[in-house]
């Protein structure tokens, strides 16, 4: 049963935290933790005026409120101009807000003067537990997380913690909160959690298809102007032998012409269940006129944003394991632990890439530039492409430069996938709103690997490898690791 | 909860049921009801005969064991010749088959001798409890049908009841039976009935899709070899401006080439919960080996199949109410009782239909023609192309014939669906393998007309306009009827 908790977050904390030791000084992204309330020129400020240059191009201009205008509740959100030119307060409710993308999000968007609710669960710290995994990261709970960022920035995020798949919760999060747009990370996003046991299939369709369900009933009811961003996934399209487009294909065929969705073959229960929400959503779309944006994302790399920077409270996890690790992130562990990294059967598997300092901005762009009524537009979320082997390549390489003899390893593939095949996949429409792009041949080394390498003595060697075969899963109940 | 039943049925009947009054002859498919094991040149016999023209064209040979032969429970079951010269005892299981598909279904194959169980929670005759609703026709109880079945025939159809989201309900199932194909009808299959309200919405996308996991989980762990028909619905490819195709589509794009699963538009939680399954018992093919048919269903009219006309107690039901009722069973029970036939919108919807005679038909082809370990094939089961407004002009038409003066309204659209469209569904795998169809004009009357204005004092007015709207579709759980 879901648990509604609506927290204004409290001014008060802690000046330390034996659980996140004070961070040093490492070049021109660190700041130091133990700045909080009484700096008039702080770093937070500098944060500011570096993220202006990154603003140029966007349609809406947000403005972040500075640190020394106190404010309650409301302060921090700010009015923006519309392309319509009408001007309204933009409140935006992050469901998965605690999650790895949805954290970044939610900080980003409060950072830029957006009203901030995070509506989530807590279920991913579950998983963990129940699995014996650990993000590299420490990561505090939600609650220190936000009375940490409220400290620090003087900026509330409201909290609402409990299952979109409860309809009566989520309804109450609607009414109180009253969002113009809701970002949608609220699912099981691991293609392999999903492929552990029929449980956890089960699981995971019934949680993501059911909660977007619920999300798009609770717009149609209680908001039916606000605007969702879904995030999806590039998975979706598989790996066709013709060039991948955004979200829709126009055919000829037999003389005649439409534009139609692009065919889906996902290739896990996780990644179906994308497609099961996208089929959704279009249709509520056309019945109802939902306006809704799908982010079909890439795969996500990278820790720092430039607010979970910040302190280490505000750290956003890192996962490496083989269940909820992403191949670059978990290469650039296995690279500073001195593990060989793990290429999954022959290694030509190519797919789209992309920050997590793109994603914060890609749903920025997206909520900004909301979609039209009755609009269901697909955004392709990545910004490079690259295949295991050129990943393990330029790993092996970054790793050479700080001294690290890489090694790689090809393991039996557990997934069932092509691993050499075609694949160009279409990703304009988010530069054409002003995307600017954090390349990896930039960002490997200070934001991965080096991080890594920080917390190495944090690495547990057992979560490393795969353990979760597509073939081999059943219906008995199994836990992964130990 | 599950209520796991499995019954060797009875041959204790009752001579007469005032619930099932005895039917006159009315031409050559009418049988006298009072017949059941004494008789040595039989009805049942003459059925026998006939249904072996339509069979000439089958690669597999289904015998079906004459009345004389009494037998226990396997005795039905027929050995038969497969195309690789091997020969096995055909075991299908029918999920869903106390439904409208399903024991038509259960019946014909039962009368091939196949060796049949039907797994079913009977929850359609719930909806009907709770909105007010009844068929036209007068049906047994599961457990009478059945009963009647076996003493006509003297074969026996096993039956479990039970709710197949409940896996371990559905594996003792499969423990228990042991099935060589599993025929899935399993599912809440209206359009309308999706669109009652939110709750309804969940429901329908919860129960068909997690039920059809667990069918995928319960093969691949306990009959890897079983082959998978399941019954979607040509309301999967919606109305795109291109021929539509069986399954999957050859698309040259920018130069390059393949084939893809041909894009899905639905039109209702239901519908999507079809397309849903698609996807995932795609996936299972690829990932696991499944063998699957994806029988792709336009819209079925007709009630009478060659075995439901052998008793009254072996009636199926008929469906003429806003909800479960399809167009053109409706429309006749209209034209029956002096209703005018209710067209929604501008009647251009143009949709595949078939007689339920050739849906039977259509899946013992599938079963007798297997799907290939992986394959995933899809077959577009429907025989004619209509428009509403063909189907009201056929109607009037036949109306007149029996000197009934019919009259159409054109009342406002309940669904969100294109009016006037380009329509061209391919549907030639099912007739490459033997599909000899049923033509509506043959049938109209026979079949619907007559049998309408039969069962004329049983039809309920207030039932038959449409009560769900697309669009106002809501949060508050809705009785339709009254």
């Amino acid at each position: 049963m879901a648990h509604l908790v609506s927290t204004s977050c409290s001014l008060k904390i802690s000046a330390t935290n034996k659980a996140f030791p004070q961070r040093s000084n490492q070049g021109p992204t660190a700041f130091p933790s133990s700045w909080a309330l009484q700096s008039s020129k702080s770093p937070y400020e500098s944060l500011i005026s570096r993220q202006e240059k990154h603003q140029r191009k966007f349609i809406v201009q947000a403005t972040a409120v500075p640190l020394n205008q106190q404010a309650p509740t409301q302060a921090g959100a700010s009015s923006y101009q519309h392309s319509n030119g009408s001007s309204k307060m933009q409140r935006v409710m992050i469901i998965g807000g605690d999650g790895y993308c949805g954290w970044a999000t939610a900080l980003h968007l409060s950072n830029k003067g957006y009203q901030v609710a995070i509506v989530d669960s807590l279920v991913r710290r579950l998983f963990d537990h129940q699995l014996g995994l650990d993000s590299l990261t420490p990561i505090a709970s939600i609650h220190n997380r936000l009375r940490r960022w409220k400290s620090i920035t003087g900026k509330a995020i409201e909290l609402y913690i409990g299952d979109i798949c409860d309809f009566e919760f989520l309804s109450e999060t609607f009414k109180s909160f009253e969002p113009d747009a809701v970002v949608h990370f609220g699912e099981q996003r691991s293609a392999p959690y999903s492929m552990i046991d029929r449980s956890r299939a089960v699981f995971t369709q019934h949680n993501n298809v059911i909660g977007t369900l619920n999300v798009l009933f609770a717009i149609k009811e209680f908001r039916e102007e606000c605007h969702l961003v879904k995030l999806g996934t590039m998975g979706e399209y598989g790996t066709p032998n013709i060039d991948i487009e955004e979200g829709y294909i126009t055919i000829t065929h037999n003389g005649r012409t439409d534009t139609l969705p692009y065919p889906k073959q996902a290739s896990s229960f996780y990644h179906l269940s994308k497609v099961h929400d996208s089929h959704n959503i279009a249709f509520t779309c056309k019945a109802w006129g939902i306006r809704a944006t799908d982010l079909n994302q890439g795969v996500v790399y990278g820790v720092r944003t430039d607010e979970t920077e910040l302190h280490d409270e505000l750290n956003n996890r890192f996962d490496y394991d083989g269940v909820f690790g992403t191949a670059l992130n978990r290469f650039c562990v296995q690279a500073a632990v001195g593990h060989p990294l793990t290429v999954y059967g022959k290694g030509g598997q190519t797919r789209g890439y992309l920050d997590i300092r793109d994603t914060v901005q890609c749903v920025e762009l997206a909520i900004a530039n909301p979609a039209n009524s009755g609009e269901f537009r697909v955004f392709n979320q990545f910004t490079e492409q690259f295949s295991v082997n050129q990943l393990a390549a330029l790993v092996t390489k970054a790793g050479a430069k700080v001294g690290l003899d890489v090694q790689t390893v090809n393991v039996p593939n557990p997934r069932v996938e092509a691993e050499e095949h075609y694949y160009n996949a279409k990703h304009t429409k988010l530069i054409d709103l002003g995307l600017e792009p954090h390349l990896l041949s930039d960002s490997l080394l200070d934001s991965l690997l080096n991080f890594a390498i920080k917390y190495e003595d944090r690495v547990d060697k057992k979560q490393i490898m795969p353990s979760i075969s597509w073939k081999k899963i059943g219906v008995k109940p199994k836990t992964v690791a130990a």
